[in-house]
Parts: structure tokens; C-alpha cells; sequence
């Protein structure tokens, strides 16, 4: 049996290290860059109450997310391998802080100094919905278990 | 004075080819990715109406849209210059379908074949409000003036 989306996702992953997110605003959804990290099956987000995606996920938690590979890696924009996440964000809870932090600056150390600003905190969103766009016309809907097992 | 925005705006559309979409669904806000091309100033999508986000935009027109700088052409992943347009997105109207379509395959030739099939059809989205990040902390609000200018 073929595994090519476990090893397609694999491969997004370790060569990915930023989001785009589709949060709630006053007047229809808006689109906003994240870098991310993963801990424990949810994806990392560390943003600023400055910036409007926090202020419209305080207000809606529910999102959308997508980690696409890089368009100069990719021989077409039609054909980018790509992983599409729906589910809540809410604030990473105080006692999973610490590892939460940890994870998130191993796969974006330049983030170190944003710790030490008060406006920034970090989210977590747990994946309800994912599904893989493998290429052109190859989607598949991924599990939570095979997620997990990811 | 400076016109850094300038050369950044027409910088990344001259090395970007997709874009990264927010529409709203039927539980949250969702987001995908399509290519796109500029006419006339509006965003050219040619989505298939077998694809979610197609469905989206005609249940709700209005979305978020996002072009960023591809990953791999930067330093940092948190400094990507990137633009934020919000606005509706219709279907092209006929009058200008074949100057659209004209330029749409000038930016995505790998597009063509599916102008063939009968399920996707050609949007465009009219920028009501365009955010420009130059890099981090480096914001601004561009004008529609200023974007028909680049």
C-alpha cells in the first residue's frame, strides 16, 4: 500500500516553516503569515496582540491554516503540495508553556527575543479538519490518528 | 523620499505566482491556495467549481487573499514581505474574459489545459483594502491609488 501522502506531509513539514491563516475579521475572513511549530499535534502560533489575527482569533477561534511548500521548490504553482487544517486556537495553557516554547524555538530560534516583548503569546490550534493536496488532483482527507501518528 | 513599498510590492509580484486564500465556510473561515495574475488592477483566480473554495466565494464573496514572499527567498521566516488584500471576488464578466484570460496564462501557462475543462472559471477580486509588510514592524496601508500606480 502506498504511503506517499504520509511521506509527502513529512516532507512539508521539515521543509516549511510558516503558515497562512484565514481568521474571522469585521468584515469577511482575512488571510495573515505565521510561522509555526508542532507540539504534540497542535500547531504553534506565536502572535502579537498587535497585529489582527490575534485580535480576530480572541473574537472567533475558529480558523483556518495552511502550510504549502514553497513555490520555488515546486516545478508548478498549480501542483504545490499542500496541508489545509481547520479547528479552535486558544491560548497554550500556562502548564504546557514552558515545553510549548521550547518546540516553537527549536524550529524558529529567531523568535527568541519576541519572548521577552509582552505583546506576544503563543497559541495553539488543534486540528479538527486536515486534508493533504498531494499535487494536482490528489487531495485526501487525513485522520486525526494518522495525524497524530505523523 | 522613499518608495521602499514600492519596489517591494513590485518585487514580490514579479517573483510570486500563488496566492493563499481566506473564504468562509460553513464552520470558520478556510483557506487554500491558487495562483493568480493582476488585471486592470483586480486579482485573476480561475478556481474550479469542484473546489471548496469556489463554493465559498459564491455563498459569501467576500474574502482575504494573500501573496508572500516564497520561504526559501528569505532570511527569516519572520520578515516575509508579504501584501493582505481584502475585497469581493466575482466571476469575470464576459466583456473582459478573453483580455483576462489573455493574462492569467501569460503568469500561469501551465493553466491552459484547464481552461478546457468546464468546471473552473475565472474571479476577480477588487482590492478594497491592501496591507503591505515590508518586513518585521515594517507596516503600511496602500492606497487603491497607489496600487492601480504599481
Amino acid at each position: 500500500m502506498s504511503n506517499d501522502w504520509q511521506q509527502g506531509i513529512e516532507q512539508l513539514l521539515s521543509q516549511s516553516r510558516v503558515s497562512f491563516l484565514a481568521t474571522m475579521g469585521k468584515h469577511g475572513p482575512e488571510t495573515s503569515m505565521a510561522p509555526f511549530a508542532i507540539h504534540n499535534g497542535n500547531i504553534l502560533l506565536h502572535l502579537s496582540k498587535l497585529a489582527k489575527h490575534a485580535a480576530n482569533i480572541e473574537n472567533n477561534p475558529n480558523i483556518g491554516l495552511m502550510i504549502c511548500t514553497p513555490e520555488a521548490q515546486a516545478s508548478s504553482p498549480l501542483a504545490l503540495p499542500r496541508l489545509s487544517v481547520q479547528g479552535e486556537a486558544r491560548l497554550v495553557p500556562d502548564e504546557r508553556l514552558a515545553s510549548a516554547r521550547a518546540v516553537y524555538l527549536k524550529n524558529i530560534p529567531d523568535a527568541e527575543q519576541l519572548f521577552s516583548f509582552g505583546d506576544f503569546r503563543l497559541f495553539q490550534l488543534a486540528p479538527a479538519q486536515i486534508h493533504w493536496v498531494g499535487g494536482f488532483g490528489k487531495a485526501r482527507k487525513i485522520s486525526l490518528d494518522q495525524w497524530l501518528a505523523i
